[in-house]
C-alpha cells in the first residue's frame, strides 16, 4: 500500500467527460490498494474568465477580492470530481483550501504556503475516502482566501504530498514526461525515466515548461518524489527524485533552451573600480533579474561589459542603466535575437570536459558563442537565436542522448 | 444614521455594468450617512450552469458537493461588487457564508439558518466598511458549505438584517413593489406603500412572486422591516412591516391568484364516519399538500368530497387515494383548469361583509364559485381558470382598489 497525491491540471479537467476520465485514474489507484488525495485546477478557460471579470471591473483591483473570486474555479472542479468518484462507488469529498486548512501568508495573488494541517485528511484516507483538494489556494490571515499564483496547483500538490508524507506525487499534464530536450525540435529526444531535483530545477527555470520552478524547489526541500506523466496516455512518466535513487547517472541529462533573453552591451566603459556595482546595484534595486554577465579584459583604458536579462525587462533595464551609470561609457547596444542553450547534468560535478564538448560541438557547426556562464551542474551559452535548432540537435548528439 | 441591509438578485447583478450600477446604489446609502451591508445573488445564468454541471455529472448527486459547487456563484458576485465599490472610493470587503459565519443546519441544498455571528461586520460597518455578503449560503456542521434553497438570498438578507439589528432590509428586484393585484392583468392596479407581514405572507404563498414565503416568515418572526423596490428605477417601493406602522389600514390590501391548483372530487362516497381521515391521512403521509376541502351535505346515503392540491402533485394524489381509500365511492373526477383567487386584508378581522362583497361581485359577472376557504385575513375561492382576468378586475373594483 502506498499513499499517493495526484494532480490534474486545467486541460485534464477541461470538461465533464475529462473529469470522468480523471475519476477513473483515481479509482485505479484506489483499486491498487493505495490511499489517494487529488489536487485539481480549474476547468480550462474558467480562471481566465474570472481574471477577466476582475480586470474589467477595475484594472488595478484589490488582490484580496481577486483571490476570493478566482479561487472559486478550483472549488467547482473539486466538487465535480468528488461527484464523479462517488458515481464510480469511490468514497470522496471535496476540500477547499480554507477547509483543510492550507495556511498561507498574506501575499494575496502570490501567497506562499506556511503549513498544511493534514491530520483529518490522513484519518479519512485511512478509511478509504479520497480527498479532492482545490489547488492554487489557501487561507490567509484575517480568515481570507489566498491564491498561490502561477503554477499554484503544482505547488499545492507537492506541499500536500509533503504534509501527508505521501510516497509519491503524480503530476498529470499534457506531456508524458521530461525529455532530454524539446521533442518538437529534436526528433531523437528521449523521455527520461528519472531526473534529480537539481537537474529538474535547472530544466524548469530554463524554460522546459513541464513543472513550475516553485513546486520543484518545494519537492527538493521536502524530498517529495514527483512523477510527471500524461493524463491522456498510460505510459509511465518521469520521476523527479533524489540523486541516490538514480543508479546509473548520465553525465548530461538534458539540453534546455530559453528564448526569453535579451543581451545588453555597454561599449567602451572607462576601466575603473566600481563598474559592476554601478550597473548592477541599480538594476537589483529595480527588481530586474540579471542572468549572465561577462566583462572583457581591458584594452586602451576601456572595457566592454555585457549582461542578459528577460526580454520583458529590457526597456526598463536600459532606462535604469542610463539614469544611474556614473562611470563614462560610449554607447549601449542591445540584442533581442539571442537564445540561451544549457547543458544540464549532475554527472558533470565529477567529470571534466563537459563544457569543452559543448564548445567543440557548437564550433563544428560554425555557431558563435557570445556569453558563457556555468554552475555546478550546468553550462549555459548565449548564441544567435537563428541557430537554436541546429545547436540543440548538435549538442543532443554530442552528449550521446539520441534515442538508439 | 440608519443601518441598512440591501439585497440584489440575479437580474440586478446580471453583468459587470449592472454590478457597477448596484455599486452606485450602495454608495448612495453610504453618502446619506448610513451603515450598509449588501447581500448578492449569483449573476443570472451562473447558478443554472453550475446546477447543470452537477446534474450531468450524476442525476442523483451528493447534496454536500452540490452545495460546495453552486455556492461559488454568489462568491464571485460578492468579490466583484466589492471591487466595484472600491473603485467608487467606498471601503468594502466580500464575505462568503463561512467567513461571517452564517451557521446553518446540515440539510444540504435546503439548509436553515441557525445563527449569524455579526459582531465583526457590525464593527467594520461602524468604520465605514460595506460588508458584501454572498447570499444563499452558510456553514454547516463538519465545516462544509451549505445552501439555503430557492429564494435563499432573500432569506440571507432578512436573517442578516435581524442579526445586525438593521433599521431596514431593502430587497431590490425587477418589480418596483407589491401591487394590489397583478398589474399585467388589471391596468388600474396600484402599488402599495405599506403592507403587513401577515398580508405579505398570504400574497407570497398565493403566488405573488415578489418575495419568498420563507423570508417573509423570518421577517415577521424577527420584526425586520422589509422594503421591496426596483433596482432599475428610483421610485420608492413597498414596505412590509408591523400592523402598528400602518396608520390607515385598508379593509382589503390586495387580490392574489394562483394557477397552480388542481381539483379532485370523489363522487358518491358512502356517508359514514372516517371519510376525511381515510383520505387525508394517506395524502399527508405522502407529503402532498392539500389546500381547500369541501364536503357536501349527504343525500341518499352518499356525499361528494372535493379537495385541491398542487397541479404537480395531482397524479401522485390520485394514486394515493385509489390505493388507500377503504370507504366505497363511485368515481373520481379531476379538474386542472381551475384558479384560486383570494382577497387579502388584515382589516377584515374587524369588518363583516368582506366575503359577501366577493361572492356578489363574482355572481354579478356570472362566475361560479366551486370551493371556498377562509382564514382570519383572507377569503379564497376556486373558479374556472378562464374567468381569472374577469374575476380579478371585478374584485379589484368591488373593493375600491382601482387607482383614481
Amino acid at each position: 500500500m502506498a499513499r499517493i497525491v495526484q494532480k490534474f491540471g486545467g486541460t485534464s479537467v477541461g470538461d465533464l467527460a475529462r473529469i470522468r476520465n480523471v475519476a477513473l485514474r483515481v479509482k485505479a489507484e484506489i483499486d491498487r490498494g493505495n490511499e489517494v488525495a487529488v489536487v485539481v485546477s480549474a476547468m480550462s478557460g474558467v480562471t481566465n474568465q474570472l481574471v477577466d471579470y476582475c480586470t474589467q471591473m477595475a484594472p488595478l483591483h484589490d488582490a484580496r477580492e481577486y483571490d476570493a473570486i478566482v479561487a472559486t474555479g478550483e472549488q467547482v472542479t473539486s466538487g465535480l470530481l468528488a461527484i464523479a468518484l462517488q458515481e464510480l462507488g469511490v468514497q470522496a469529498r471535496s476540500w477547499a483550501g480554507w477547509q483543510i486548512p492550507i495556511i498561507t501568508d498574506d501575499a494575496h495573488s502570490r501567497a506562499r504556503i506556511a503549513e498544511i494541517r493534514g491530520a483529518e485528511i490522513i484519518r479519512r484516507m485511512a478509511e478509504g475516502q479520497v480527498a479532492v483538494v482545490a489547488g492554487f489556494q489557501g487561507l490567509g490571515p484575517d480568515n481570507r482566501v489566498t491564491t498561490l499564483g502561477r503554477g499554484g496547483s503544482d505547488t499545492t500538490a507537492v506541499a500536500l504530498a509533503a504534509a501527508l508524507k505521501a510516497d509519491r506525487c503524480d503530476i498529470y499534464t499534457d506531456v508524458d514526461g521530461v525529455y532530454t530536450t524539446d521533442p518538437r525540435i529534436v526528433k531523437s529526444a528521449r523521455k527520461l525515466d528519472k531526473i534529480t531535483y537539481e537537474e529538474m530545477l535547472e530544466m524548469a527555470s530554463l524554460g522546459a515548461k513541464v513543472l513550475q520552478t516553485r513546486s520543484v524547489e518545494m519537492a527538493m526541500k521536502h524530498r517529495v518524489r514527483v512523477q510527471v506523466l500524461s493524463s491522456f496516455s498510460d505510459a509511465p512518466g518521469t520521476l523527479v527524485c533524489d540523486e541516490d535513487e538514480i543508479v546509473e547517472k548520465e553525465l548530461v541529462s538534458g539540453i534546455a533552451y530559453s528564448r526569453d533573453e535579451a543581451k545588453v552591451t555597454l561599449v567602451a566603459v572607462s576601466d575603473q573600480p566600481g563598474i559592476a556595482a554601478g550597473i548592477f546595484s541599480p538594476l537589483a534595486d529595480a527588481n530586474i533579474n540579471v542572468d549572465m554577465i561577462v566583462q572583457n579584459t581591458s584594452h586602451d583604458g576601456t572595457t566592454d561589459l555585457t549582461f542578459t536579462c528577460g526580454r520583458a525587462d529590457l526597456e526598463r533595464a536600459l532606462k535604469v542603466v542610463k539614469d544611474n551609470m556614473k562611470i563614462p561609457f560610449k554607447t549601449i547596444n542591445t540584442d533581442k535575437s539571442v537564445v540561451k542553450v544549457s547543458v544540464i547534468g549532475v554527472g558533470m560535478r565529477s567529470h571534466a570536459g563537459v563544457a569543452q564538448t559543448m564548445f567543440k560541438a557548437l564550433a563544428d557547426k560554425g555557431i558563435n558563442i557570445q556569453v558563457i556562464s556555468t554552475s555546478e551542474i550546468k553550462v549555459s551559452v548565449l548564441i544567435a537565436e537563428e541557430y537554436t535548432e541546429l545547436a540543440l540537435r548538435a549538442l543532443h548528439t554530442a552528449y550521446g542522448l539520441d534515442a538508439s
